[in-house]
């Protein structure tokens, strides 16, 4: 009998991970992913950038290179990080890696032993809990309310555990509630994470994609003590498709950060760091983004609007103003999980919500996203659900 | 002060990892990479295949995919294997990965805990043993002879560390030493693991770059059991640029290495793996092969004939039959890390063997890779080191 490694029964298949599946049948109407949109895509532009780039580069595209990532591509992010985050930063402090999925699977290697204890937002990213939990850690779910983290009960926290080696938090239309953290909460965590010197890592997809209102800045932006690590992503504000995100970290973190990548997977693609730079040289990705943002404003309005008007008063549910989700929270004798069974019967989909809390519970809550649906299906999907939970109410 | 992960103390960048930076500048005559040699990169064919694939797969060549990879590509992989390697496979017992080493930490983080056993050649791959690091096993390091690791010391081994959790070896054209385990040894380690079934990982990067001789039948194709794990790469056959390698195992493990995919980075590049196939499928991999192995095979020639005429006789080295490297053994009392700082000052530079033995010691050997400098080079930095040498002699 083959015997795995002990994080392995940690990482088994879920309930969730079998009702995914279900839901990438072609006839269902899905709110359950994360997709950006594929027609927004700048498919020809692309194109045209890859040819440009190997008749260059040559060989050069198709060879290894450094595990800290194309030099042209990381001083891009510094400007972009400095113009969107605040972040003032050097090339130096910036590695690439393959999708930001690898700076949270990095994050959790690098400060992680078994027995810590990481501490997130209550809820969390799912893809986040999944990469740490091969370390094998404690997590400790913080409450957060409509500003964010609470910071007091962080620190209640911090001020009992020792072992609290991490912080993971998404300040920026988090990921699964689409909140965002106000100005005053952010400072507030910078204090107390000053204080306790704990390394956080700020995980930063979505934050140009906002709707309305201004940017906040990043934490990354008001670290003081190089105690924060951002993650940043092309994912979806370009393409997916090349796995391309990068880490900021200070130098001292940064090393450990590089030492990992070089055992992990070496570096990042070539061809995939000189293809994208050359589209970025040719063109303007911030008209990109305005595109995206504008379709994505619109799916939002939309499905908020249908929520609004076909979802029973017992249900609730925040507004976004980014990102590419929504949080509904169901009437507490409701399991959303039960439900998204009764949900893919009538050929929609969501995420339960209970798979966003490392330590379980929360059963009535969902996630739904916005993104990647047209119009039609949006109102109808969402009318479906709405004909389901009316079918769960007592 | 920030504390990290204990795994992160063995990870820190080494003497070793010093020196090979040093072997960077650009007028050093460098036998340290393991790079292709990016002259024969096909780049006017991989454009062509590149402006193809955009053409038909538009958007969803930039969209997220599934983390066991591209079907065509798979489906690819399981005639290749079965051709080159005797493996009789299907697409269902792949998954892709960002470059073998990423196949190399899956290995190590679905078997290893801290403590556990993992058994080795002694030498082995530098990048295997630093990915397993990141698991904080023990490694035992197995004898070996020209005909591959002795089966009898092996057996030992077995019967009396009852924490063997994996084995890791390279039969064809190892890295380090260039050699290539014989068809009996093969045999007999198959045996051996049967009897003990021990998951064993075979690490087959250069299987196809056979200069004489025939090829021999992977030890995953004897494997009745489900043990082996069989790792590919397109890096030396193809291009390394889009970090692109396969795992080949049985369902129970593969479906571990799929869970720690998701964790780890959710998949490998879409665009290079739909890029590679179409590439594959406009283009005759064989033919291309062919004129690596044509052009390293007179590299080899000429390296090892320099090596023979040059160095004193009191050093011996390996004759490869295929395969990037060959190892030099020194007489004991030359310290080949001291002596490579010495070369680094004519110039020349290889990597010090005592880094592929993961505990150490055997620091009278070297490995030269001969792969990627033009006929020149070879003659005149063999030259070099041989002048260092038989300054070193007593």
């Amino acid at each position: 009998m083959i015997r795995f490694s002990s994080r392995m029964s940690e990482l088994t298949g879920s309930e969730i991970g079998d009702l995914l599946k279900l839901t990438q049948q072609p006839d269902i109407i899905s709110f359950a992913g994360g997709l950006p949109a594929p027609e927004l895509f700048p498919v020809e532009a692309m194109k045209e950038a890859g040819n440009k780039m190997m008749e260059e580069m040559g060989s050069a595209a198709l060879q290894y290179s450094t595990t800290e990532g194309y030099l042209p591509l990381r001083e891009f992010i510094v400007n972009r990080m400095k113009d969107k985050n605040g972040i003032e930063t050097f090339a130096e402090n910036i590695i690439i890696t393959s999708g930001s999925q690898q700076g949270l699977d990095f994050s959790g290697r690098v400060f992680l032993d078994e027995g810590d204890v990481v501490l997130l937002e209550s809820p969390s990213y799912l893809g986040a809990t999944n990469a740490f939990k091969c370390c094998q850690p404690k997590f400790v779910e913080v409450p957060t309310d409509d500003e964010g983290m609470i910071v007091e009960e962080l620190e209640k926290i911090l001020a009992k555990e020792k072992k609290v080696k991490m912080i993971y938090v998404i300040p920026d239309f988090q990921n699964p509630s689409g909140r965002t953290w106000s100005l005053e909460r952010r400072k507030k965590f910078m204090e107390v994470i000053n204080k306790y010197e704990i390394p956080t890592v700020e995980d930063n997809p979505y934050g140009e994609l906002r709707f309305e209102g201004d940017s906040l800045p990043a934490l990354k932006s008001m670290d003081e003590k190089g105690l924060v690590i951002f993650l940043g992503s092309f994912s979806k504000i370009l393409v997916p498709g090349y796995r391309l995100g990068w880490v900021c970290a200070s130098e001292e973190i940064l090393s450990k950060y590089n030492a990992m990548a070089q055992a992990a997977s070496l570096q990042a693609t070539t061809v995939g760091q000189m293809h994208t730079m050359k589209f970025l040289e040719l063109n303007n990705l911030d008209e990109h983004v305005d595109k995206i943002r504008a379709v994505y404003k619109k799916r939002r309005d939309l499905m908020l609007r249908t929520m609004k008007e076909e979802f029973p008063d017992e249900v609730s549910f925040t507004h976004p103003s980014g990102g590419l989700f929504t949080w509904v929270v169901l009437p507490e004798y409701i399991n959303a999980t039960v439900m998204a069974k009764e949900c893919i019967e009538e050929k929609v989909a969501y995420v339960p919500g209970e798979s966003f809390f490392p330590n379980g519970g929360n059963k009535n809550t969902f996630r739904m996203n916005y993104s990647c649906m047209p119009d039609d299906k949006i109102v109808e999907g969402v009318k479906r659900i709405a004909k389901v939970i009316r079918n769960n109410l007592k």
